[in-house]
């Protein structure tokens, strides 16, 4: 008997190791990422649907507008959404769709897909996160500090607004990836 | 080489299970749990000396007003405190010192003692918690929903208040406490 597929929502502050995990349960998993419909300027590094779909801003507000959107955000100007059609049909499919997303977006598809599975990593410890932030980019200390308030808020935000499903540590990586497979699993085989 | 002693400061919702992990860490690593002073009345089932040293208000407030107190709150009328004098002791010889504490009082002994490591322990998600507080006891679901947003506050608070040395979620009980035991390990070693 094929699993049903659902939606797995994946959050965490910036420097957590999320996108690693993330890419670990899809290939464990075979399950799709969404690609989200935005209307920032492409870039020489951005590929046309697999970062995301590229569309001017009234191209974005109609499909908003018409309710292809499961959620929108506007950041810096720019318009972030995650397309709808996709998600359904792969879904219907059978299979896995994961969303990397914020706090505030995962709380809109959750009041929308109440079934959707959502997981919070989390930092093992506030150093920690400091020090990663820290090692991945060349970034001035005033920025960094500022990624570091953005990501202990999006913690304590994640704990207040209760739609999340798990939250996982990621204080090893291997650990992790492996608790976030193995609770995806479970999650699609219960 | 002896390794220094140190305190070692357990904090984490209750029905998370961390009393559980607290004693299977003091067994490990042959650490002393601290014993509080409290001027709430003993009942049979308390040992004197073991559970709490019991003392009537006018000596704990005595005691405290001399700074033998290291932390103290007063809940429900009743006082409670967290003797100084063994926790120097203990740590002079050597040895890891246990204390299990709720958010607030490790906020004072942090401030106190710096070197102090501390570490809080996480439900693997809200779900699980309110599972585990309503299995533990027959409380009517008033007392359990009030428990649950006290967990819930304490959890907002430890990511909040910043002392906190690691985080660690309790999913599956023996994983939490060889993670517990590994990390007051490292720290004890370092």
């Amino acid at each position: 008997m094929q699993s049903p597929g659902f939606l797995l929502i994946i959050s965490g502050p910036s420097g957590v190791g999320k996108t690693t995990i993330t890419h670990e349960v899809e290939r464990a998993l075979g399950a799709v990422f969404s690609v989200s419909l935005t209307t920032r300027p492409i870039t020489p590094k951005d590929v046309e649907g697999r970062d995301y779909y590229f569309v001017d801003k009234p191209t974005f507000e109609a499909r908003r507008d018409r309710g292809e959107l499961l959620e929108w955000a506007e950041v810096f100007g720019n318009c972030y959404g995650t397309p709808r059609g996709p998600v359904q049909d792969t879904i219907a499919a059978g299979r896995i769709m994961i969303l990397e997303i914020d706090v505030v977006g995962a709380i809109q598809i959750k009041a929308r897909m109440p079934e959707a599975y959502a997981l919070f990593v989390l930092p093992p410890s506030e150093n920690e996160l400091l020090r990663r932030l820290r090692s991945r980019k060349r970034e001035d200390e005033t920025v960094i500090q500022r990624r570091f308030a953005k990501a202990k808020s999006e913690i304590i935000q994640a704990w207040e607004c209760s739609i999340y499903d798990d939250f996982i540590v990621n204080r090893d990586l291997d650990k992790a990836v492996a608790e976030a497979v193995d609770l995806v699993r479970q999650r699609r085989d219960r």
